[in-house]
């Protein structure tokens, strides 16, 4: 089984050298020239170019092409793959635009989000572990087939399948990722000004909620544009969470906090 | 020195377990007859009582009294404790409280608040190294003398040494500490329909925001309250920025997004 991958990030790469390990051919692409010659000299690629116009790359090659690329470089990439014989997968944290666009352009694809990653990004952040235990939704195909082979090959590298529709994904995500994130971004800035002065004291509650604002600005831009409707929703709802339990708190309620934390404790 | 420790919880049990590993004499005091029982058995405490109502209890004994009880405690046990020669100190987790009530009943006193703790809670968790290369927050103080006495104490347990005024003190952590529980809470609540069918499934993002929604809720109650216009004034800033952030998704401003997020990098 051949497999390509565009994009080697952190998830492409871990996924390029997870393959590898089980021995698979894992022919990677790269705007980047040094992240080829990179994952070529650690094995983790057995091949690969920088040509990201995909001039003379002969898609039939595969068996598999991953996308693993910023969700603003989809249209890009399935316009150049069309066509393409073999089953079109990614790893993108939403799921509406990759089925929409694979389904208009008449592909055999599976839709596929880790959740795994962590704040860190780039082909040095490669691990072939990353998988392991950790949940693959597999979210919208093609037929039956061709997501059985795609299951396969994220069980084969350790990770455990769910299945949701595209739709339910996005909603799903935008709770336990999307909006973490946005409170990460927005809790660096409302608390800044009261920081700069204490640069070193942070509570473990703070230094866990900001590790992923370190995570790269381009991808979580595209996440927050292409799931716009499901974190706006997901935000605002939290928003309305938080002035609850504030009109609590300036209303010295004690007995209403109480019970809103207690609730909270059967709720994780 | 002698030194007694009204409270055992996780605090309050690992500074005692810390204080008799460097051989000082620890007594402690908790409602709780089994915990006292414990504590003595395991060797974090040298004897205790769970007298808390100090009926039979000569503070005079003492060099130090250090309060580790919810902040709610505080004005039952300084009633109690008023006349007593040596220092009245703290480990809680609003300091403004804990100075005026001291001061008001003409105490010699240091508050403090040892940066340390996890989501866990009660004597169970003692850990003799928790504030091990922690910072602990000196805020509000009687005297110079008293001041050092109690920073040494603090050192030889491996703390580092800030000193802020409990103004200071209370809105910095209301930035770094409250207001990550406060999101903890409630965004346990606000994604609970979403997750409730999907639980195994977790974002690292989302398990890190939620770890400190295990806390203990009386104690959370209580910090809430005595602070609250800092916690009111800090959650609010917060939502603010929440909303500016939706609102340019909202609008696909790609470019204002992107701005944002690279703009929390250099806030971190």
């Amino acid at each position: 089984m051949k497999v390509c991958i565009i994009g080697l990030g952190q998830i492409g790469g871990s996924l390029a050298l997870a393959l590898r390990k089980n021995k698979k051919f894992v022919y990677g692409i790269s705007r980047n020239k040094d992240t080829i010659d990179y994952a070529v000299s650690k094995g983790i690629i057995s091949d690969g170019s920088s040509d990201i116009n995909l001039k003379n790359f002969d898609k039939e090659n595969f068996d598999i092409i991953f996308l693993a690329v910023h969700l603003g470089l989809y249209e890009h990439y399935i316009k150049k793959l069309k066509g393409f014989g073999g089953i079109l997968s990614d790893v993108g944290s939403v799921k509406r635009v990759f089925y929409r666009l694979s389904k208009q352009n008449g592909f055999r694809f599976v839709g596929c989000h880790p959740i795994a990653g962590t704040q860190m990004s780039g082909i040095e952040s490669a691990d072939s572990n990353l998988f392991l235990d950790k949940y693959c939704i597999i979210s919208g195909w093609s037929d039956e087939n061709s997501k059985d082979v795609i299951s396969n090959l994220w069980k084969e590298v350790g990770a455990k399948i769910s299945f949701m529709s595209p739709k339910n994904h996005d909603k799903f995500v935008s709770a336990i990722s999307h909006l973490p994130h946005i409170i990460a971004f927005s809790i660096v800035n409302s608390t800044y000004s009261i920081r700069k002065n204490n640069s070193g004291i942070f509570g473990g509650s703070f230094k866990d909620i900001i590790r992923v604002a370190e995570s790269p600005a381009e991808m979580w831009a595209d996440i927050f544009l292409y799931n716009s409707d499901f974190v706006v929703k997901q935000t605002e709802k939290q928003l309305a969470e938080m002035k609850k339990l504030i009109h609590m708190i300036k209303n010295k309620q004690r007995n209403k906090i109480l019970k809103y934390i207690l609730k909270t404790k059967q709720k994780i």
